[in-house]
């Protein structure tokens, strides 16, 4: 049956998935892209890039493997963009260029409607007022029988947490002190629970652990 | 010169160092004694009990290391005993039998006098209560030179934390969610602030990383 994952989300080792002050200028908050040092120098970020070079190995392997049998991505939308309350002029298309690196169909939670923005490679945001569940229904409905992803960012993950709808749990600590910002284990009311740590790893860069819940 | 160290404290991935309603019975708190899987594995935990056996390795090497230099510990009294308020009769020395593993100078951060407890193999309780910058200075005194580290639990390391008096921090990480208990990264005003990371390693059973800051 097909699951719902949260793969390669990054925390601090005080445990913070975004640091703080998160803006268009700083969509990771203040010193928040630190913790995606270890991404950067994977071979997959620079494929991304259209780039050569990037390490293989573990790390790149983790994504590799956390890309693997999605059919579907849920985000929110600060994590799609930096615009707050209503969307205004309606331009803004996400973070990642003409080409977003999904290249499948996106789910963007919103209170606020909007028309589906279909981007250069195969992504679609669709936009989805109706809460969190309804939004996995149309993801789920939309990934052909392939798992969903839960993309981000801290809160739109807590959310599925709470609700115990996350199969995998998939947390990548980065060696660091943010100090302050946006925890990615906050507002869960004694969620996770029922998890087991699947795998645990570690580079120089990064400790990965996975945590898997009951198939679905 | 002589720093303040804070060496293998165990934390669960969801950032907790102890779980919820620790009590005479459940000293770690409900689940709290799963972070401490790993260590009790190792050689030097079996050292400490006087049985042969344990690993030798990475994560035992971590903790002969982070007991190496050290001349005198702080702790909480919650680390010390479940004795709330008042000490009452008087009677409780520990939760570590008649010979407790420190061999050294102990300091007890409490509200409540106490007369020092000598113990067998070195061990001696000093009662504090005129809160950590005294305790430290005492502990220091007592170190004959040597590194103060500052036990446990969360909330004594938050104050020294806070205060921002510790040099060396040494996380352990262990692969598991507890979902709720003690934070061990909370309370902290921004803190901890400058440290960098000296050392990320891991095994199956933990990610050690260690942080430190100036000398002192």
């Amino acid at each position: 049956m097909p699951r719902v994952r949260v793969n390669n989300i990054s925390i601090s080792v005080d445990g913070y998935a975004a640091g703080p002050g998160q803006s268009l200028h700083n969509p990771l908050g203040v010193g928040g892209e630190r913790l995606h040092d270890w991404f950067f120098h994977t071979r997959s970020w620079h494929q991304m890039q259209g780039t050569d070079g990037g390490d293989e190995g573990q790390d790149d392997d983790m994504i590799v493997r956390g890309n693997l049998g999605i059919g579907a991505t849920i985000m929110g939308r600060n994590m799609f963009g930096p615009i707050r309350g209503p969307w205004g002029d309606d331009r803004w298309s996400g973070w990642w260029g003409e080409e977003p690196p999904y290249h499948q169909p996106v789910f963007v939670l919103t209170n606020y409607p909007h028309e589906p923005i279909s981007m250069q490679g195969g992504t679609v945001f669709t936009f989805v007022t109706e809460g969190i569940h309804v939004a996995l229904e149309q993801a789920f409905d939309a990934a052909g029988g392939q798992d969903v992803k839960i993309a981000g960012g801290a809160s739109t993950i807590q959310q599925y947490l709470r609700a115990g709808l996350v199969d995998e749990l998939h947390v990548a600590i980065a060696p660091i002190l943010l100090g302050s910002g946006e925890r990615l284990f906050d507002n869960l009311a004694g969620e996770p629970e029922g998890f087991q740590c699947a795998e645990f790893v570690g580079s120089p860069s990064v400790a990965h652990a996975r945590f898997t819940r009951r198939a679905r």
